[in-house]
């Protein structure tokens, strides 16, 4: 038995074909999106605005799923009448306005050349404003919901955007019979539903960035929509009451898509989630373990069982069932990582992967402190413990002998820091983190990365064994509503692994380390306004003490 | 009548031979010191270490001169004959040891390979354990000696650099007959003095640098020096008692160097400078005008007259006589202006003087505050208010989108911020600044630096004439000590001018900056530690406020 998980990324979206009996994969591709930069609609008048094609998404459903099974069927032992599930899993929040009949509305020739009626990516933050007035009624009106993701209402989510769509183009919004997440798209294109009311909503989207919860009886209530704007209070009655986990399937495939992708009419479709909540899963995820995913940013997801707290200031989001059912789920992360690389090889030292290659290898000859440098890792804001895209970068220590292997070394430092904020923040707050397992690009593909993170955190860092644990994971949640095993739980066993590697923390580092990660908290918490009164005197002479240390 | 002025810079040194009538500039020729990294020589383990070859110097005398004389010899109306008086400027506090002889230590056989006997080129950081530790010393001992430079005693100068030299090389410090500022060694060259107690020692160099003041009977006590160390206390016999200004000769040309330069022996030699209160001779300084000679470094230089308090707190050195005879000289300064948009350019960017043209020109169309980035410009420390050479860069307000030309006007942003602080400083302290006159490569040839300088001082930036304002004034000096005119000032009047340009303040700028400078005090302040309690808490959302209303 087979199984298909299909994973749309940033830049692209791949499918990946998965034996459910061992994880073996049999086939992949990916199929990057034409639209826009690399597959992002930017506007050079708004830094903050990033949104993405609906009809990127479809053709690339298309193309990724064949391309897959073609390559699958390179193998004897493989037969596309055997696939027995689809699962989908995106990035969030990324909602779009669909129109009547579920279709996008940015494809409906009206609409076209509008960016609003265009899917909403998760890192667009034009919507800052809305999330703060959200922020703010939520503390006055209804702390509970609030509580739910970190006291802080984010601009990269549901509610923010769509309100921010209202403000700024009536005529979009009007036109939106209602507003789909991604995640819950794609299934509900692959069940061929033809109206908003039937797509089955993930209660993974729903929970952790809907304000959605079965204890005040679903989304919220319509007197606090009314709050924000009338027409956000009737929209409710536009979008769902009930959200389900993936133990319940989305639908069936339908004979439209049966015959687009070549696989049997009728087989299951899993419950859409986003990339690393499936991700999670494809990394076999179980208590006491922190999932990383490393990539243009980053999500650390843990499951804790229900009998704990369901609320950590600061961190995004804690649903029951958003990961595995019969566990919360808790999600959190860092807005950029590999971007800010990417920012600094690409748009800076306009480099391509030579120069990627080139830094890391200067980098990696470096000693922690050796050049004096630190930097905060908020190029795109802080999701976790700030909860504030309103921030921005920094990068402090530069003498005229700064190269800038050196300061891609800092910023690599900088998220690794920001990582262990996070992990401290859980464990501060009861949830067990025994182990930490990477995936993503720069999990495989960074060494130094690995390590500069297993010195700041000072854990071990394993790897997991796929290339592609999204797209995994939503192979294990379809082969789970396919029927593949007996329990959720047995299916991600048999499916995911462990690669044979592992960084441990070398202890001299850890040690300066320590030291640097004081001097990063004292901008951390002056910068994103956690205290009113920094001492910065000794920042910059304690970053050259630790220079002139190492260096001897 | 003719004159020779001869400028030692960091780079490089350059003859220029000038008409005493009216400033005409008929021939010039620089060379290029031929050792280390473009002139510098350098230590790749200690960022902090910048020395200099003495024999690049006479070489460069040598060569620098006779390219000038022949380049003036193609004029007419030019006779060398008639040239009556050489000047010389240097960098500073630039110290080297000497033998016997008054020979350049580095230049015998046993210290040729041991860069302590080289010249300690200013910017040289090393001995900032000994700086702080004068500093402590004066503070306690000596208020007096600390009042008139600031309050703090810099690693740039003369005091700590020797000390310096005494604690990690003994051997260098004691072959060292004396030791002499490179302004004052080169005229002693030139007369043919054999004998370092023969030297004659410039009042500009002596009281900015060596703490010399008539008040407390020239250099500090030997008591005082004898708390540094014994040896210390010993070296100020080998030392001077008395130093001169520029109304006095430092003697006159000896027949070698007649001969090596085809001049007229027995021509005045004048009193050596450092090359920023030259090269504001050159300037046409008066009371009332501030002089920017804007470089790899900054120096600013104004005149009061001696009514006024000799102290402003955090302003390097305020000395009888030090630029005019019967004027305070008033020197302050920024420790790294061009050297951080090269570092920038080159060494980070990897680019070159293309890359240097195409980012001003971008940078040039931007917007005051439109890339929402802040910067410090401190990646060779602070010279002035701060005092402190143990400050780094600061580069704040990245997103994922910044370009490098964003950060390249930051840079640019950060020094014209830097200027204010100065001036506000002098201003506040009584100095009548009423108009500005840049000089140097930077003042000419960048002419949205100067208009950010404008918009950000809100004052008219003037232009001096002459592209090579310290030579000039080196002449001006010579010509004055060789009785050219009745008077210093009348020489100066007759020898030096303005540019036919002006750079206004453009008013919608100016508000911006009034912001912008506002945020980049509260980091002035905090970093560099006037306060202890900074709230950090607005600044990257008040950048962010200011980038959306410029970009509108």
């Amino acid at each position: 038995m087979f199984s298909i998980g299909i994973d749309y990324g940033t830049n692209s979206v791949r499918a990946l074909v998965v034996g459910c009996d061992d994880g073996f994969e049999y086939g992949t591709h990916v199929y990057n999106y034409p639209s826009g930069d690399q597959g992002v609609l930017l506007d050079p008048s708004d830094p903050l605005l990033a949104r993405q094609s609906p009809a990127d998404y479809l053709k690339g459903l298309e193309e990724s799923v064949r391309g897959a099974l073609a390559e699958a069927s390179k193998h004897k032992a493989f037969d596309p009448q055997k696939v027995i599930g689809i699962g989908v899993d995106s990035t969030g929040s990324s909602p779009l306005p669909v129109d009547e009949n579920n279709g996008a509305l940015s494809m409906d020739p009206r609409f076209t050349d509008n960016l609003n009626a265009y899917c909403w990516l998760w890192k667009d933050h034009t919507s800052w404003r809305e999330a703060e007035k959200i922020t703010a009624l939520g503390k006055d009106e209804r702390p509970e919901y609030l509580a739910m993701v970190g006291d802080t209402y984010s601009s990269e989510w549901w509610w923010s955007k769509i309100w921010h769509c209202l403000n700024v183009d009536r005529s979009v919004f009007d036109a939106a019979a209602s507003w789909v997440e991604l995640a819950d798209w794609i299934p509900s294109v692959l069940a061929g539903v033809k109206a908003p009311a039937d797509v089955k909503r993930g209660v993974c989207a729903a929970g952790h960035k809907g304000l959605y919860n079965p204890k005040w009886g679903g989304l919220p209530d319509k007197e606090f929509l009314g709050k924000l704007d009338p027409a956000i209070a009737d929209l409710r009655d536009r979008l769902y009451d009930t959200a389900q986990d993936i133990s319940v399937p989305a639908g069936t495939l339908c004979p439209e898509w049966a015959e687009k992708l070549g696989l049997p009419e009728g087989i299951a479709i899993a419950t859409g989630a986003f990339d690393n909540h499936l991700g999670s899963i494809g990394c076999g995820i179980e208590e006491g373990m922190l999932v990383k995913v490393i990539g243009t940013s980053t999500c650390d997801c843990a499951i804790v069982d229900l009998s704990k707290s369901d609320t950590i200031p600061g961190v995004c989001g804690i649903v029951e069932g958003s990961i595995l059912p019969g566990f919360f789920g808790i999600e959190a992360g860092q807005s950029a990582v590999g971007d800010i690389f990417k920012w600094w090889v690409e748009r800076v030292c306009q480099g391509g992967p030579d120069l990627h290659r080139e830094l890391t290898e200067e980098a990696t000859a470096m000693k922690p402190g050796q050049s004096g440098l630190l930097a905060l890792d908020w190029n795109n804001g802080n999701r976790t413990i700030l909860v504030d895209q309103r921030l921005t970068g920094l990068i402090i220590g530069q003498t005229l002998y700064s190269t800038r292997a050196e300061i891609y070394r800092a910023l690599v430092e900088a998220t690794a820091f920001g990582a262990r904020a996070i992990v401290e923040r859980m464990t501060d707050f009861g949830v067990p983190i025994d182990k930490v397992v990477c995936a993503g690009g720069i999990a495989e593909k960074n060494p130094m990365l690995m390590q500069i993170y297993a010195d700041v955190m000072n854990r071990t860092m394993l790897v997991t064994r796929s290339a592609q644990t999204c797209a995994l994971g939503a192979a294990v949640a379809a082969a789970a509503v396919g029927g593949s095993h007996e329990t959720i739980g047995e299916t991600t066993r048999a499916m995911t692994g462990l690669k044979d590697i592992r960084y441990d923390p070398i202890p001299e580092n850890v040690a300066i380390y320590e030291e640097l990660y004081g001097l990063y908290l004292t901008l951390h918490d002056g910068f994103g306004g956690i205290t009113r009164d920094s001492d910065l005197s000794k920042v910059m002479k304690d970053l050259i003490d630790i220079r002139e240390k190492v260096r001897g």
